[in-house]
């Protein structure tokens, strides 16, 4: 019999006792027709622990960042009603169901309830700004209308849903009503655009954005899914932002795929050496990671770029990461907002400053000295540097081709992401450029060398200049 | 100790006793000098479980079809010799060993002994057609002979056996004797053409077609490794078809990947929410799947294309799912062997009524329902459609430009696949069309976006329109 | 609680009593700064046998292949000065640590102490040599200048060592000394290049060749990670070198995924159809495997290439492998240090003869004949030589056509890399056709299909062909 069988038959003996009345009746029902929905709920520590409990634990190893539980809820586990019935007038998808006033789309201002310090980290990051960085940005948009373009015209909104904003997040909207027939009889729903979504910055019906459930997935929210690898991979992979893949090729990867099913996954706080012997991605960028000894190595932050510095992803060159999580207000030299100009200088203005830039860095360096020699992460850095440097010389070199081709008239700089001499282009920054820096920040070394990297900025560079020289 | 150590030396200190006298001398010997094929059947429940207990378990529970089972096999385990010496007439690569009569290919009428209604759902599918549907196809062939060509001629035989075929399936035929030295001295075996081979449409010596062992590997035939999705991902992988790698970006592959060793892989039925809490391929395409209360929400197939609607591969188009598992049939508006004309249209004939595919996709409906909402489903199958419609209009574009280039001269529409110009097109249908929509099928959506899928498709289509337009 | 938290408590309650003297300040120390290396040095074997029991081991399941051990080392674990404080006047980067001599970069020299027939086979392998096989050839040095190459001029140093240098080794040097500061003030350390490294060519300030640590990875040098294939994933990767793509799309990868947690992964020697169940790189290429009666089926080397006969690895053909590990003195008929000439013929000398040859093989079927019929790996092995004599002529196609562009001086055969004509080429045989030939040697059929390799090689030389035609 599994740990899972087991604990599974043992909850359907021995429901728990603490769910409210509000949810009771929708677990007994749900748990008929959505078993899968429920079993993962069951599995959850949302419906084991009780709020007073939850509370009552040291400090340091508490999974919720409220201070205090008084009142009923104190004594109950966390159902469906604590999260789906709060707050129903702020929610403009709450509609009746069977008696009982729910909302769809659970958003962070729920989670608040529970989890105020995460929520409140999460708010203003580049991961809560996802969606208007991309859609709101003239720059970018023009980009996703090249690469999502049907021959009758712009992207649909299905088509911008099922990819990019599947992890930029769509904007969900309540548009109507409509009534569906299901096993129950006739049942009147919201009508909802943008549905479903899990994308970190969904922007939701009731004004926030993000979605918790991008990363601690339905309704199990589980610690073990949000610090394995994969789950951050569902949105930062190849070829654009490669870390899972140069992640799974580092020794880093290595070691947690020989030897994942020896962790800790869902101890707090994360002990390094005893509750994990590899980093994922939620060591090095979230997680509250402390030594054997109970000393913090680094603090829990929502703000997944807390500790890095400079953006890897280059728009289209590396450069000293935003202060802000919203880059649509950054102008470059040229006026655009984007954060770097053509040739690559930094914007004069809403970027970190070098003494931030190194106060992250120290922050992440004591991350890697829980394993590594200060040798050790000092090459390492350095040679991150230098990809950082090289790939934007060879981004430059890269745009100064195309500008001449612009010049040229070979090709039309007001569309330019539609012509292929463009399309190199930005595949020299947007894939091959981003990944060699992906590669050196974490050490997948193989994966850009000719993979995606190096030997692609040199080849797409010959195919350049070729293509200039015929024309 | 492992599991698997403390179960194999238990086996080793304690044979089954049940294993047939004609099996026994199998057993030992084999054992000594194959002790990995040997101790994989060891693991099997064939070694552990008589056909008369096996009969005897509660329907929903049993892992056989066959409705009684008496005389001297019903006491007996499954061995060597109920396999490869069954019926040895009907096998022409019988030959004589040590005294025994047994065939080195065992066949799906082999396995009918006991699984009688899982061969009967198998020989009419897609996939026990598999062989013929790809070489009997004269368009495919062309494309075949382009793919693997050799400058000094049509493949070869073994490239096509190493690649294609491998999945496909080849045709094994006996076509006389060979005599080998082995540990024992000689032995005369059977020639056989196309062998090695676990292609889901192979054919075999006995005139059947299909090869069990493509997914219940030789000689375990365990539950959990046809329940992996790993086995399925040995053909359905990309660039053409991939399923394997748009769920392995999913949040359903996502959570299988971070829980999976909780799962109770072996379970029938398959309980949603209690066995498992993330679906595998043979979840929604094949198990037999039911709720914690028994209730079945979808009945076990081993035609795999049971409960699809639409044929997401296209030819190059997108379509209904066809009426037959042999595909051969088919005639489009064009007079040729292909599902769809060279505009999209669906052939006339032959493919699955709008009715028929409505009840389709309400059964697969019935599993997302298990975790998912009404609306949430309503919101996925809408995005599908989209991206049927969108990736066909995207082919259709190609195709018009492939064809002006055939009627200016530029290529050669008798050989439609061997010039740079045609491999544009190929790609857009055969690479990207099919990806955005496994990636819209599957919610694998960044997959799609820029790795395989929109921006290729968009990319290409530039191309294609640079190379006619400098010609 | 997991098997690794109890195992890291009792560590540290119950501290291991047999840590030498010289140690034990390092162990202390270093456990509060450092508790993730220490951690893993906790959980390895290093920490819990002492010499004088690893040598009384039985001498198959022995781990180490010292004869003997006497004096206080015998009783005595290995831990930090055993290593790092090992011989320190034969490390030029020995320094002196709180008063300890130690030396940050150990060596095969340091493992040789208690492994010495593994230095010794590993020594003069084709791995061993990866470094100056890769700089210290003037061919592949061209190409490596062209794939890392920066419009400013040659490949970085920073560069080269996160990419290619990675896995071939970097040349470590010692430059001098350097003061940093960290938590117990200021401390000198020797000034290394090439710093950090564990490629598998690592030239050691020691003067050796070779990083132990590439495989069996710090500090817990464990069995399980060296047997489990993501770790030769890390430079065995494509698209020039596609062993892991290849094996997890194999059978052979999917039944370990499926079932790789009831593996006995550390367990020697290690037995087939017991401890597991399907085969890893390391049962094949190094591993000792025997049967379960105890029965040699391939002995132990730490050549990895001491069961290959063929290199399918082509430069740019396939060809006999080696007779040294070092290449570089290799020369073809046109007088380049390459083992094949610009035609295919191997070089006259300095590869292996049909005769080893055919005993290498030899010895890969008998592992292969634990799981599989002679029949079985007759069909294989015949594939292979089919794939291996394609590959090449498709390879031979395409150098044939980049010939002809240098004769028609559309290329300068000078500089062989740097245009796309010649890159078109590289392709066709450091990517198409080592992928061709890597599934087929290891059965992962479809990513040779369309994925990264016959396609390929095919579209490739028609776009070779057009381009030639359009000049």
């Amino acid at each position: 019999m599994t740990p899972l069988l087991l604990a599974a038959l043992l909850q359907i003996v021995a429901p728990p006792v603490a769910v409210s009345t509000d949810s009771e009746p929708c677990v007994t029902c749900h748990e008929t027709f959505q078993p899968g929905l429920v079993g993962h709920w069951r599995r959850s520590r949302h419906s084991q622990v009780t709020l007073a409990s939850a509370v009552a634990r040291p400090a340091a190893e508490r999974r919720i960042s409220l201070q205090s539980a008084d009142g009923p809820a104190a004594g109950q586990v966390v159902a469906c009603h604590e999260c789906h019935g709060r707050n129903p007038a702020a929610h403009p998808d709450t509609f009746d169901h069977f008696g009982a006033r729910v909302h769809t789309v659970v958003t962070p201002e729920d989670c608040r309830a529970c989890h105020p310090v995460e929520v409140d980290e999460y708010a203003p990051s580049k991961k809560a700004h996802a969606h208007g960085n991309l859609v709101d940005n003239p720059v970018f948009a023009k980009l996703l209308g090249v690469a999502l373009g049907r021959p009758g015209g712009p992207p649909s909104e299905h088509t911008q849903a099922s990819t990019c904003l599947a992890c930029h997040g769509t904007e969900v909207k309540v548009t109507g009503k409509r009534t569906v027939t299901g096993e129950l009889g006739e049942v009147e729903l919201p009508k909802l655009t943008g549905w479903p979504n899990q994308g970190v910055g969904r922007q939701n019906p009731d004004g926030s954005r993000g979605a918790c459930t991008s990363c601690h997935a339905r309704h199990e929210f589980s610690l073990r899914v949000a610090r394995s690898p994969e789950t951050c991979s569902q949105c930062h992979l190849e070829p654009d932002v490669p870390a899972w893949d140069v992640y799974r090729e580092s020794k880093h990867g290595n070691l947690l795929m020989a030897n994942r099913s020896e962790f800790a996954w869902d101890r707090v706080p994360w002990r390094v050496g005893v509750d994990f012997t590899a980093p994922t991605c939620a060591t090095c960028h979230s997680s509250l990671v402390v030594r054997p000894d109970g000393e913090t190595v680094a603090a829990r932050s929502h703000d997944f770029g807390a500790r890095l510095w400079v953006r890897l992803f280059g728009l289209p060159y590396a450069h000293p990461q935003p202060l802000s999580g919203q880059t649509t207000t950054l102008r470059n030299a040229d006026g655009l907002p984007l954060p770097t100009a053509f040739d690559g200088r930094p914007a004069p203005a809403g970027l970190l400053s070098p003494t931030t830039q190194a106060a992250r860095q120290e922050a992440m360096r004591r991350v890697c000295g829980t394993c590594h020699s200060q040798g050790w992460a000092d090459g390492h850095f350095a040679r991150l540097d230098t990809a950082v440097a090289e790939s934007n010389e060879l981004t430059l070199a890269a745009t100064r081709l195309v500008q001449a081709a612009w010049q040229r008239r070979l090709a039309d700089p007001a569309h330019p992401f539609d012509e292929p001499i463009e399309q190199h282009w930005v595949r020299q920054w947007l894939f091959y450029g981003n990944s060699v820096r992906y590669a050196a920040a974490m050490s997948g070394p193989d994966y850009a060398a000719f993979k995606n990297g190096w030997w692609l900025m040199n080849t797409n560079l010959a195919e350049l200049r070729e293509w200039l020289q015929r024309r």
